[in-house]
């Protein structure tokens, strides 16, 4: 089945983007529980503000901001990236740690059988670790044990966004629970120690193969800063290895926080591996797809035989979290016939067509426990599919949907008897009014377990702008505690997103995950609004363009009518011209001796009481 | 001041993008109190459901779906669109009430130097009409006084989207209220005497100036569809006449209910008149913009009697709603003064210099009953501005923007004192958790008086994407109760909008309506997306291009993959190739036979009980 594939074939018209982003550098913080730790964040340097008055210029210093940054050594000048020799090691614990053992070879047979017909792209390969016999190596395990791993520091260092003088309470609203919904526990600051704790309650997962030791450590979780996952990965129709790991390393340039590889195409085993070996986020996949193409798309032919070896094959490449379908139960299946658009979920589809054609149980769903030790012997998260989500409005919080719900509540129980991280995956096509109920049922029969949802998108009618018809969703359910977002990208319904959709999704959904964490109240969170809504009102452009989201489409934008290098210190723009600047009258208003006027003004207004309307004395007449 | 424009010069280089969606027509419908009224739809045809199986194909027809339709006549196949002439006159009751003269000439000075000048563009000018000394010719005075005017009839038709079988109650989810305000009160079908009581109750308004007699009258308030508003105009920096009458048929055929003219630059009064004689819509205008530029922008040069003659002015031209910045009280302004980003309304700025140079309160608030007289003899309506609006996340919800909305709810009862339509402007950058504070305040204070808002914006970090994230703020203000969403273009804080921001703008803000308006439960409001679901999972791609809000950007992004004409009918796009189409095999599981099988499964699980996990007998090992 494997063709051969080399390197040069897997590259072919490859063009990774990487660098810093304007004024920007990368910055690297120790830890303290484990001193080697280099956990990075991206500052941001500011010009300083100018003031004139009374014929003088003042200058005001603005401080650098740091912020969250998903981009990896992609985004330090200090790296050069070398895809063929894969990211350097991050986590060189792992290698040493007592729980593991290094491997001779894959344990699964289908690896094998590729590696062995020197099949394979990726060059560089290591030998993979496992768990020692009767050991668990998952983070939830150590939690559990009161252990603080160096990947909690690292999370509880990456999280912390208030920083010093600069983030002062008055310069943030006070976070608020959507209304009738239980409110987040948000710490002022982040320890690796409340890390611990979430993780070990399983409200939080750290999604960290130990396969991976490329990956910059992440949270997930309802009491952290809301996150973002982007997919990638071809189809049978269109695209190629190159592009993946391109749109990869683009999709987290623009700030996804994981990367899910859905590929259904040819060389998905390779494909993986080049995007595994260059990831700096945790990488997510549905192993039934890869299972399907191996039994040639004849969904009746999968086994759990087949199914085991490829959750072996793909965690010890190093995937760090599964999405697997385990609550398609047999028995929820007749609750979709009546739908509108029936199960659009694939790994659903797929299972369904097998629990019917074998008229059987699922058997992710009997094999569950199985799994769960799978998981826990590479540190693999599961992503509990909602096979059953609703594809359309109309299907919205129905039985199918709840059924499922209630089953991968159950699941998660059991996960956790195995101390195996879990998260849950949610709708889907879901109106605004709808979105309640589905956090607070998630909430309750999953135990907190983290929710990571599909948008959900508010509206059917909008295909080429679903990014932003299911933004609109994400931010709602993100403020009511969805802690991972899946992205939209414009493509949704209607075909395979390209780089630029990828980008346009994802900086939708990060934007939607920020209205989320101000709502929420996360300490620090409103600093970058302050910071770029300063510099707005400064008229300090090139600090504006640097302290947004994409950074160059925000230039690109003012440069279509002002491009002229004046333009970027000049006190108005294109949208209201010199004349009609408010923020221009703004400062004129302030002007000392305005301001001197003013004050005796608001005085003489504070003497006279808080009389309202006062006609003038003489109306003129309106019909002359 | 004013220099001569001819005709060729106004409309050089336009281009009008008229024509019908595709599969659609306009129907129109005649109404019972007013026969001869004409109120139109958009129709959309679909093609028939073709069902295979046991060997025969079955065909299924679908209903043809009807929606509400702003793009006025040149989305009629049957019109000709002729700028020159304008128009065809919609509400040709107008000229024959018995409340209204014919003026001989316009009432204001400007106009009259305008016209005499022969600089004006347009050449087929109406003599002006007004109330007749002593009456009022407003919408709510007739509403008050119990008339069902023809505007409320055709907007009772217009609002229905309830047709007949198509839409049963079962195909809608109950609306509800967002937890904490009080919730709307939909009717199940919209009469013209629940029009009449909503706007005597001043619960809603029909902007419709009796000199604005090709407009299609639409009507905004809580209890009725959200509504969406496109802002146009030039300004000094760029965009010409031609530009702007462009501007407002694009905009109009991408859903914008009304359109806002803030020009600023040259030839303000000829451009509004090309755009209201050409405009299907209502306008609205920031009169206090053009009175600046006959000030030569000097702010402290404004006197009541230059800014009442531009009332009067605007108001014979005909324009149908005015935002009028009277809240921005001189005792508001020392609030303002601790800003992150002071005064970012241009209205608000310019009133607030007048007001600290000459040290006197507001001129709009002291004439205000004065100008109430001048919008109720033409039935202009109020839009109270929000001079105060934040412009910043930091600034919102402060006491300047709550001391000027305190302000516009007396004035509200003074502009309802005099029968004169009334909406109130609203921020602005406000954070998802601060809306509802917002959107309290409003009701209590301005006596549900329709909100008008501008997003909000939820996050301030987005340059470039502001459409997205005010889509956000907007989608949830809009189910809290908001009535019409001023729309935000990805060039906000950046530039003038050119015709592709003005599209992103608009279906941006349609979809985040239509979000809104499932949200509050209008009845019909799901038919669209319940149908283009049907199409969607029946791969009708085409009916599912041609129910989308763009059918042409859906098309072409289904195309970019796909071309083929074969695809489609396809059953799978490229997003997920032919293999993996959940969609496809959902359709495989509908079979009879199986359907057979899964009847007699479901039985059996129901006779074995509720009980969920069994796992299979002999776990294999992990650790082999």
């Amino acid at each position: 089945m494997t063709k051969k594939l080399t390197e040069a074939e897997a590259l072919e018209g490859l063009t990774i983007t990487a660098g810093p982003f304007p004024a920007s550098r990368k910055v690297y913080t120790s830890g303290s529980v484990h001193p080697d730790l280099r956990v990075p964040h991206r500052e941001i340097t500011l010009s300083d503000t100018l003031e004139f008055g009374g014929g003088m210029t003042r200058k005001a210093v603005n401080v650098p901001l740091r912020v969250y940054d998903t981009g990896g050594p992609y985004t330090d000048a200090a790296f050069s990236p070398d895809l063929h020799a894969g990211l350097p090691v991050v986590r060189d614990w792992l290698a040493r740690a007592l729980t593991v053992e290094q491997l001779q070879r894959s344990s699964s047979s289908f690896s094998r059988s590729v590696q062995n017909q020197a099949a394979f792209g990726f060059m560089h390969l290591r030998p993979p670790l496992r768990a020692r016999s009767g050991q668990n190596v998952s983070q939830m395990h150590a939690a559990c044990k009161g252990i603080i791993t160096p990947e909690m520091e690292y999370v509880a260092i990456r999280e912390n966004l208030r920083q010093d003088a600069a983030f002062e309470e008055r310069q943030q609203h006070r976070g608020m629970g959507f209304p009738g919904l239980p409110a987040a526990q948000i710490p002022n600051a982040v320890t690796p120690e409340f890390v611990r704790a979430e993780v070990a309650r399983g409200r939080a997962v750290i999604p960290a193969n130990i396969n991976h030791p490329e990956l910059e450590p992440m949270i997930i979780g309802r009491n952290f800063l809301t996150k973002v996952n982007a997919n990638i990965g071809n189809s049978a129709v269109t695209s190629s290895v190159a592009e993946e790991v391109e749109k990869m390393v683009w999709a987290t340039r623009w700030g996804a926080d994981t990367v899910m590889d859905l590929s259904t195409g040819k060389y998905i085993h390779q494909t993986r591996e080049w995007i595994l070996r260059n990831s700096a986020v945790p990488i997510g996949t549905v192993p039934i797809y890869q299972a399907l193409e191996k039994v040639n798309g004849v969904a009746e032919e999968l086994t759990w035989e087949l199914y085991r070896d490829t959750l072996i094959e793909q965690a010890e490449q190093g995937v760090d979290y599964f999405t697997i379908h385990a609550g398609v139960r047999l028995a929820h299946l007749p609750l979709t016939v009546r739908r509108r658009t029936g199960i659009v979920s694939r790994g659903g589809s797929i299972l369904a067509k097998w629990c019917l054609a074998h008229h059987q149980e699922n058997f992710l769903y009997t094999r569950f426990e199985e799994i769960c030790e799978i998981m826990a012997a590479y540190d693999v998260t599961f992503s509990l599919g909602d096979g059953l989500r609703p594809g359309s409005l109309e299907d919205a919080n129905d039985a199918a949907q709840f059924a499922e719900l209630d089953t991968l509540g159950e699941l998660t129980q059991l996960a956790w008897k195995h101390d195996v991280q879990t998260m849950i995956e949610g709708p889907g096509h879901v109106p605004l009014h709808l979105l309640q109920e589905n956090m607070q049922r998630q909430l309750e029969v999953c135990h907190e377990a983290p929710f990571y949802t599909l948008g959900p998108l508010t509206t059917d009618i909008a295909p080429a702008y679903d990014h932003i018809t299911s933004a609109i969703g994400a931010a709602v359910i993100g403020w009511m505690g969805t802690a991972m977002l899946c992205y939209v990208t414009p493509k949704e319904h209607l075909g395979l997103p390209d780089r630029d959709d990828v980008r346009d999704g994802v900086i939708a959904y990060k934007l939607a995950a920020h209205a989320a964490d101000l709502a929420k109240g996360i300490p620090g969170a409103q600093a970058r609004d302050n910071a770029i809504s300063k510099a707005r009102f400064e008229f300090r452009w090139e600090d504006q363009f640097n302290l947004a989201l994409d950074p160059e489409r925000a230039r690109a934008y003012h440069d279509a009518t002002l491009p002229a290098e004046a333009a970027k210190t000049a006190h108005f723009c294109s949208m209201c011209g010199p004349q009609f600047c408010s923020m221009k009258i703004s400062h004129e208003l302030r002007s000392e001796t305005v301001m001197a006027g003013l004050e005796a003004k608001a005085q003489e207004f504070r003497n006279s009481g808080s009389a309202l309307y006062h006609p003038s004395p003489a109306p003129t007449e309106v019909n002359p």
